[in-house]
């Protein structure tokens, strides 16, 4: 067996442990305006208090770190992302993944973040690495790494895995970074534009697990994306990807069935002692129940 | 990549076919009195009204094939199965599996099945396969094969394969039986009396797969005995399971969350090309509560 890696997130005062012998990660996606106009207009107008409300949802779901993005056009992403690592921040205890694709808004949040944040991303495209793993080592922060290059994203996991090892290879030797602060997003595609999608995602994990023994997450609700009943189908999807080795998901942890999904899938892979954990959760809702 | 078996099972007029690139095969489980008095006492006084409710509500529910059992004590066991395969012969089309622990019952409803049976089971006792393989032989039937011996179910899953070389060996060199007939049940536990006993089971799948190419069945519901949320976790259990190999299971097709499920899991195993089932699926539901 190849030695799996732990990857340590912290905010000022809770530690996070992403690992392959752990329970799985949860990381609530929903502090993200893209998609939603509302949202968009008033964070342009300054005004970020939908961001309180959308914390406290993904906090009660059950997450544990949270994405935030600010990639609103037309604004000071750099500024207003630092803002809203900083709300976050008076909100909950809980880590955040900082997440854009300006390299200066992740610089912006990273400098006032306090903890160990993890970084939403680089691809395997020197440009982006070179860009974003100096701020990674800087600010000793963790990050998210897609193995797809120039805007190409390859449909074999031989192809996925040889730029995992690129990624590796130039993120430990070049910049000094742990393997256990590389997590992998191994590419979860959408089922219902070709359904041999998942099962070259599942290959691609185990051949990431078993070779390099990395954490992984990936964008769970992208793989229903344009189907009916998108939520059973994220409830399939995840316990099979956990099996395969996924280690987290940035997803919405607003739904049930999806967040029950991933505590069943923990209990199996015998990542929840005794069961615990699952007996607990169904007694507190039998509680508020009655 | 080794070779991989299909299993054919017919009724007079439908095939069944079980195989590692189709669709899961639902074995309805429900035609069973264990733990019902009142279809016990019923059938006890020769009243077999109740099947023909349970025929109905696993074949809507969804079921591939009818697991038919008759195990009620004080009763001719033979007489009865015979009789009940018989009754389902005349209610549905689907192909039967024939479980009993009793030879003699097998026997007797192998004798009065049309078509190509399911028997429901042997394990690795050389008793067993003795009395049992050459009726799977002469009325041309698939079989079901559990890695247990002298009544111990071994914990570890090299020992599970090593019972499963013994069967295949038997099987086919003695008694003349194809690959393609043996499915094999991986001895799903219960989670609640040990959390590792999954990942025992998922791998003992894996291996049975790779290195037979069988196709594998179970008693679905047993992993999650004794725990809370138990659809939840049959939810979960099952798509991680046919991610390990799994291609069939004894279930109650009566619990759609369990079906959805597996239905969803086909989808990102491709083995529901273009998602159609599922789509069409949906539409149907849509329509019915429309």
């Amino acid at each position: 067996m190849t030695q799996t890696h732990e990857t340590v997130l912290r905010s000022a005062s809770r530690e996070v442990v992403i690992g392959h012998g752990r329970r799985f990660c949860l990381i609530g996606e929903r502090i993200n305006p893209t998609g939603r106009k509302i949202f968009q207009e008033q964070l342009r107008a300054g005004d970020l208090s939908a961001i309180e409300r959308d914390v406290k949802a993904q906090v009660e779901g059950g997450a544990d770190v949270l994405d935030v993005n600010m990639g609103v056009p037309l604004t000071d992403e750099p500024e207003l992302l630092a803002k809203a690592v900083q709300l976050v921040q008076t909100l909950t205890d809980l880590p955040i993944c900082i997440d854009s694709s300006v390299v200066e808004a992740l610089e912006a949040g990273l400098s006032v973040y306090q903890g160990r944040a993890l970084v939403n991303s680089i691809t395997a495209e020197d440009d982006r690495m070179e860009a974003i793993l100096p701020l990674v080592k800087k600010y000793d922060a963790a990050v998210i790494a897609l193995p797809n290059d120039h805007d190409e994203i390859p449909m074999e996991w031989e192809k996925r895995l040889d730029l995992v090892d690129k990624i590796v290879r130039v993120a430990t030797e070049e910049y000094g970074i742990a393997k256990a602060d590389l997590v992998i997003d191994p590419l979860a595609m959408p089922i219902g534009a070709d359904t041999g999608n998942s099962l070259v995602t599942f290959e691609a994990m185990r051949q990431i697990r078993d070779r390099h023994g990395l954490n992984m997450t990936c964008g769970a609700s992208n793989v229903s994306f344009g189907m009916p009943d998108r939520h059973t189908l994220g409830a399939a999807w995840l316990p099979m990807a956990m099996t395969a080795g996924l280690t987290s998901a940035i997803m919405d942890t607003r739904t049930p069935q999806v967040v029950e999904a991933v505590k069943a899938a923990d209990v199996f892979l015998d990542h929840d002692e005794w069961g615990m954990a699952w007996i607990s959760a169904h007694r507190a809702k039998a509680a508020a129940s009655a």
